[in-house]
């Protein structure tokens, strides 16, 4: 970390948790450092890359106002560090995780390399695992979930933008004991496909068109399916029993997910039972909103909530649940900065409201 | 039908079938009519509406190139008309359907009012039927479905569009009696609600955004339920046996929509039995492309092509099928040009290419 | 005002002055309510509309998580309010804003009705005006011209947005007296039109589109002709002598406006003199970017700020130059929240970064 | 030229001109090869490219259906080949437009080569040129402007879009010697920023974006001025009296283009003039439609058409004209075949309509 920063910047030190974030140079990382260093209490110490060095953040990401400029990391220059949010790509992410990890620094990994409890279901969707001795320390960072561990955690997996649209549509129907048998079919904006340069983000080509993608094959599948076994009443189950059919889509817009899920249930449900059941699990809940219309993604657009809705349908006896979330906020960094919040003691709005 | 036409206008007739389109203001009759208007053969003679009148509709729709104007639609002018398009909605339809019969007009009816087979099925979803009588002259219009009967009929109901993209991406497996449950999650461009002007089209609101719609009660259900009942290899079953969930989104886009649809079999399907029962029912179709990719619905825009693919989802034992076709075109408007093709003797790809 | 609002609402009251907008069911009357609910300081305490009536804001814009209700406003019931955002059309704003005046309330306008010194040119762009009694008390509210008067004003007049980013682009050049013809070409996001559904704004016909509007016709020239003279040497000159030549264009985006400007000097200007005009101008200016290169108008996306731009064309002599917002936020809301901060002696960004 | 071809792709041979397209894997060359494909005389008998090797167009660009394959460009197998479309990048053009010429083919060429009559002014903005002797040979492609000369042409250098639309709607004012100054404001969707995969395509940054880009430097200056020059009353005057202001914004959209254009008249232009100037320019035109409202993109979007529009602004005494096109249709490629048809004797719409 050796660009010169500017006494502007230094200026904005605050006495809070000193915080960096490591990949800081891909949309969520960006974002995450944008969060960070407009939070009241965080001090955002430095941003990493490997490219784009020694270039203000906010030049590569004029919208997100953060003057530091991105240097590489150097693990001997990470004294007096408290807090890390790693946005490495999976795989790469574990090595640094752990390097964080042994100077003592809590981190918000925003990978999928922390995310599943079970290292053989890892190794089948992934392969080897780079610091499987870690698992156990990892806490999967789906704030309404895991809270009470989260606030302890040396790592959060924070998880990916899917599960968590999908989970928080899902899981008071999980927590009945209610799914038999669940179809996700999810859609998501451009920005879901990252910095990166091809075909599938050319607005020429991505704009008006809706792309399934990874048919069959999504490597989200693994963590919804982990999640939803341990909601289910009869803990410690085979997550096996439970094969979940995701399926994601591009559609062409920026930000925005929407994850629609079908569910085929254990018995019939009722309209005035699951109304109730999503507003007694939501009840306390800062950032999920269950609403009463299906919900459209701008409504959530940079934003940390989560709107849900849930309808049974008389004609078929399935119970249809939609989760609306912006990708890139509550499904990723506003996420990792709700997290970030338990972990340092803050009231979890902060910041993001 | 008394608005002047310019002699320019009148030069383009021709000697082929003299056709109207009926409600041409909407954006399905518009197209309908643009269709007409520049096909080899057939000659447009009126396009009639109930607003925009003596107006020409190429100034309504500047894409299509149509000088003509838009007229009332005068029973007692209609001497010399060979084919009708009708463009009203749904209930609205019947009546006009029913007197352009009496006049020996054949008609393609983009409207519900007589898609399903069923008296009971229709006021199930629709309410008093306004020409029951007429139920047993109209083939449903889905091209590829019912060829030989269309050919012939006084009345082709022409199938929704949501009905269209499902029913070719799902009449393989249905034909080969393999769909023990399906769910069909479908999204539609903006164009699919039509001329309408509130907040689902606004481009503030509709833009960047993803929005359910209809949730638990969407009348293409019946539609699609009865044709794959049809389809199925025990004819005559009770469609009841299979209920369809279906499920409609608006996505951010113009014209384009794709029905992805995931299909719990009555029996385990491997890839290479899919990939040949699929190569296999539509070899011989020309606006059916089954392709090796999931297909972007920007493949398809503006033709009459429907992009079907089809994969077995080996963790779950599901087959997902997506059909991605133009809503307005395919969908709606240019099948019913391929109908009337057919109805007239003429190359089926005609004025289509 | 008499829709009953919930305690968790009234809990938000907090001590400092107590608004209300005028108009919240319009795009900028919304948006200016959602800055005032969030602002640390001002209270919120009503929100008013000819329609909706009794829903709540958040309802009808669910992005703006403003509970209240919209009531209808009450002249006797506005004891107690120090502040009022009027967003209603023109001619109908200046008789509320009267009333409000009368009661003591000192108003941000965000309609034309007071933005011109000269009565004379109001009324040959608009018509009569209803209270020429008060343009004396008004004050152009485009906060970094007229910061001063802006402090102690009962009346401010909001800028349209088209007039802020011309002025800003163009103000360094109008002092310098370089202007001696000037060409404004603007762009803008559908928002610009407003809450209002037909053609101009329907995904499908404004999505993929770009038009021209108003040709040789806009209102906001006079605006802009005006403080331009004001901003010249040699105050007092006729604003006659510079006509301004204003022309405005949709294209397919939601909020976001570039106004670039095409300068004929009154003498040549190089591009050292031209970067240390722009600098000096805007060094001390908390919302106004000069930037290294042309900007887009995502930069400046949902914030109060502008991004100016100048160059020296060396082949034809003339200076560009371009100014960049977001049309509601600093085009018409976050301004007026600017111009509140101002005038009840907040700092200028308090709520705005 | 060594990919297999199908049987079925040659069944397609017709006996009319013998055509390839060189550089089909851009956007504008794969137009041209699908134009070609579908052309009722020419013959499409080879699309070369340096990428996509051997791979059929169609999968490249899914929407053209072209089932050729993509092929290295030998020169030594052109025998028999009648015409060929060029779509290289600027100076890379030349070299293969000279290679053709030798071979007795009548060359479009896209690129910007051969544009300019002034070797000076080209190498002003281009540097060297790299066939200067072939300077003389070649004629403007702006159909409407140079059609006799197109006719008989060995190299038709195809004008870019931005001209293409400028000088349309400027043409009847440089031919009526009015224009003393002029500002072009362009707006372009991002498919005129071709196959590029970087910051300015990507979805998330180019849409809801509008940016100006080349200020002060566009190169597509002096082909306007050096026509306009040409269309004047006093022909052979110094171009250089007449200096074009031309500025590019892309938009978010994917084809489409507006070339907005303020002239200072030489005198001044009542209304009914204007009207009467432009009516009589273009009455015989079958591709340029003068227009009575301003018009949009979307009106002409995959057409040939240009539609123009002007009008008198009583308040400046500019006259103000509106040109609006397809970049890659008449902006390039369809415009391309225009050519085409015009050389070997067709009537100039066939194909096109």
């Amino acid at each position: 970390m050796s660009c010169v920063t500017s006494a502007a910047t230094q200026a904005r030190a605050a006495g809070g948790p000193r915080a960096i974030v490591a990949g800081a140079t891909g949309f969520t990382g960006a974002l995450a450092a944008h969060l960070l260093w407009r939070h009241p209490d965080f001090e955002l110490v430095a941003v990493t890359g490997r490219s784009e060095l020694c270039r203000p953040l906010q030049e590569v990401y004029p919208r997100y106002r953060v003057p530091l400029a991105i240097e590489q990391l150097e693990p001997d220059r990470l004294e007096g560090i408290d807090a890390a949010v790693v946005a490495y790509p999976h795989a790469a992410a574990a090595p640094t995780v752990a390097m964080l990890r042994e100077r003592g620094i809590r981190v918000v990994d925003l990978s999928a390399d922390f995310r599943l409890r079970s290292l053989a279901t890892y190794e089948h969707w992934y392969g080897a695992h780079p610091r499987p001795e870690l698992l156990g320390e990892a806490v999967y960072g789906l704030t309404e979930l895991h809270r009470a561990q989260i606030a302890d955690a040396g790592i959060v997996a924070n998880p990916g933008c899917y599960p968590t649209a999908s989970l928080l549509a899902l899981a008071p129907l999980a927590r009945a004991g209610l799914i038999a048998d669940v179809v996700i079919d999810a859609k998501q904006g451009i920005s879901g496909a990252g910095r990166v340069f091809d075909e599938s983000t050319h607005l020429s080509m991505a704009g008006e068109n809706i792309v399934p993608y990874k048919v069959a094959a999504h490597r989200h599948t693994p963590e919804i399916e982990e999640q939803l076994a341990l909601l289910a009443p009869a803990q410690g189950k085979d997550p096996a029993d439970l094969r979940v059919q995701f399926q994601a889509h591009l559609v062409p817009l920026d930000q925005g997910e929407m994850a629609s899920c079908y569910v085929t249930t254990t018995r019939p449900v009722q309209a005035e039972e699951l109304r109730e059941m999503y507003a007694d699990a939501y009840a306390a809940e800062p950032f999920v909103e269950v609403v009463a219309d299906p919900p459209g993604v701008l409504e959530v657009r940079e934003t940390n909530y989560c709107r849900v809705f849930a309808a049974a349908d008389e004609h078929t006896g399935k119970v249809i649940a939609f989760g609306a979330i912006d990708n890139l906020w509550k499904g990723t960094s506003s996420q990792a900065l709700q997290n970030l919040n338990l972990m340092f003691g803050y009231p979890e709005t902060r910041g993001l409201l």
